[in-house]
């Protein structure tokens, strides 16, 4: 697959050139920045000369208009990695995926998204008799607690639980049984920590836990391969890592 | 539901009977040991003369012959928990499945089964980019290694992995890197621990884990409940945890 | 060993009676409750006639005043496991401990005790470089938070960390990085969790984590026989959990 | 403090140079390979002219010679942090250390040492009512098993154990409990996992874990760091990385 690549200077874009290799491979990049690279790299979109099976995107969110307009023109998908989207920049994107095909993840990692899923999916199995508790662990700069990935984790149990689901971010102020329908979620924070994202299902007499361990990340850029090569020859419409995990889970046919 | 327990006066039917509550009663027990209950207890299962909407089984492998019969004869499920079957009564289990209900399973806790199941589509999605390996622990008095339910997480974990694994359990004979297709399955043994269950997929900075604890062998009992629960109603045909789990998961339409 | 048991006939004596075996023997019990044991069991200390080494109290605080009366009069070490004393009862103790061999722990389990030890040395030697984060989970029924034991642990380290800790219970409210003085404490409650606690030291580039797993509440009658063949032959003070640990670990001259 | 860094234009030596910050700084570094630098670059360590408190080396294992002669001569320590020495350069390097201060040691992470001293006193103290278990997990590329580190782990472990431990790397071939004197070591291979350490203490009714996690190949230029503080001012003798342990942990009088 021959790869466009925005942002290809930053640490991502050069994360994403270390994860390409045997039938993948950066024709084109562009960048304001300067860089060492193999291949050309552009200052707009609208320069590069190569042709291209799919654009890959880890520049700025404000980009997005440029990229889908060049996505729409040449017909190759555009798989964006970008976050912090503004409702504007949002409503465009809804606009241009009925016009070409738009990949957008809230989380580029493949195993965070397989993580949902599961937890879905036990949540699902397990009902109201498991106590549901969410912990994860994150470095010392950290500023927000909880992750955004722990709340997309919370979001998809909830939306699977027979019960309106509350969390509950601190125990102590209260001398009192856990109810059916907490949801506890803590955030650790210490030192170098990556990014560590568990889900406990409590039961009686046993304990089933789901666990997602980064260890770089480069995981990010792995991911943004892999949803780039499920994009390839895609038209039209708006996909996202679901796709991707359904499309590798397709080959069997039920999984349970 | 109205239970007939078999082996009431065992540990395992003790575990039964206080799993019960609500609506949920047996309402006559068959065991040749004394014991207390609250109930009527038989030597026999055919000088019952309550009426129960299921049986459950956890008595002795031999009793299978008694059990089914009954069952047929009186149109009521067998929830059959015992292992450990001879060729002669497995053959006569697949036979009388065709007349009567009969659930069996390898493993009767729910959470074991969910572990396999999220493992499996794991093994499936992730396919041959991450490498797996099994950790199981139990009590030091264990005598088999692994576990017949590690064995089981592997066979299902096989099944869905895209080349043919090879099973290893001692890496220190050989120096040199892992080999693609390897599981690696590990035993560990110490105290009192009750039983635990960890799936590993490591991937290129990250590794995503299913894990299983067993807090008390009471899991067990209330797997029995849950499957009796299911049974109950069912007429003929050969049943297991698996249709109990996809039950469980039926209510929402797809999980991923 | 010779041991009176008071509280034979409640849950933990009935866990000391277990407990012991071999050369550890339980000669006389006190118990108000009546009760079936394989040695004679009084109403009152008083009426006692068989000779032990030394007392093991599961009762009740209130009963302190008798128990220690009857340690000092016939010189046999009172191993309290009772909690939850008055401050007339705690000075009582006080005094008493100067007329006989009086024995108290805030948790009679060894291996918390040796939790405790561990997680104050590692804060000792990591001092301010890495980051505490103490984890404790217990059962839905629970109605403390953090839990005692947990609070035991802060304070263990806190004694030996260059600077003022400062307790994190909850870090949705701030958007801040983590100040090095924290010590975030987390409670997870679920289902029938005996009791896990756990210690984190993050630093730049590794995690150094103790933890300790209640697996049943065994334990707590393990340690109270361990600190009970500790304490034969003591004939004056006050000893704890910690005695116990120093003396096992005496036969080594230094272990660092 | 100032440092003379032999292979400075290494992947370890760049580590080095990312520590240091603050008062801590490389004066001149030492290499034969070209490289990009703050500090002037020598071929030779005879060639430098800066004045420094302490080498740190991350050069060569056949460098030794020369760097301890360099050492003596101008009385300033060295951290030697290379491993894989020739019985020759070991002898030379027992000769020097009668000369001048040598520091060396078989894992310069601080807090694998450290949990070489808890998990050392832990045998001591739970003795030999407690089973132990080491599992150790590496990424894929790793050719030898157990890891270096698991049995540096278990030889401090087994110094403290009350009886002569039987090392099991495979329990699948027997059918039979666990022995008392077993030390289960289970090497798990998988992904990119930098390196993990795991010792478990199991009795009856409790687990103590103590685990190591790197999380990068940086503690241990940040161990080397540590160590070389620890140096400064050291004239003559053989230093390890518990002597930097038992330094930190000193301020306070005992642990226990």
């Amino acid at each position: 697959m021959n790869i466009l690549l925005c942002g290809c200077n930053g640490r991502m874009g050069k994360a994403v050139e270390a994860a390409c290799g045997g039938e993948d491979k950066i024709v084109a990049g562009i960048d304001v920045t300067e860089g060492n690279s193999s291949f050309p790299v552009y200052k707009s979109i609208f320069e590069v000369r190569e042709k291209a099976d799919v654009i890959v995107d880890f520049s700025h969110h404000t980009l997005v208009y440029d990229i889908l307009s060049y996505s729409k023109e040449k017909e190759i998908p555009a798989v964006i990695c970008t976050t912090g989207h503004t409702d504007e920049e949002k409503e465009y994107m809804s606009r241009m995926d009925k016009e070409t095909a738009v990949f957008t993840s809230g989380n580029m990692s493949l195993g965070i998204n397989l993580l949902c899923s599961l937890a879905k999916q036990a949540a699902e199995i397990l009902g109201d008799d498991y106590d549901v508790e969410i912990i994860e662990a994150h470095h010392h700069n950290k500023l927000d607690a909880p992750s955004g990935t722990a709340l997309m984790i919370a979001e998809e149990i909830e939306s699977a639980l027979p019960y309106e689901a509350d969390r509950v971010f601190d125990r102590t102020p209260y001398r009192k049984k856990r109810e059916k329908n907490e949801i506890g979620i803590h955030s650790i924070r210490g030192g170098s920590i990556v990014g560590e994202h568990e889900v406990m299902f409590c039961g009686g007499g046993e304990v089933i836990t789901v666990k997602h361990s980064a260890l770089s990340r480069d995981l990010f850029a792995q991911g943004a391969v892999k949803a780039a090569r499920y994009m390839v020859g895609k038209k039209v419409g708006r996909y996202s890592m679901k796709d991707v995990l359904k499309n590798a889970g397709k080959k069997a046919e039920s999984v349970l």
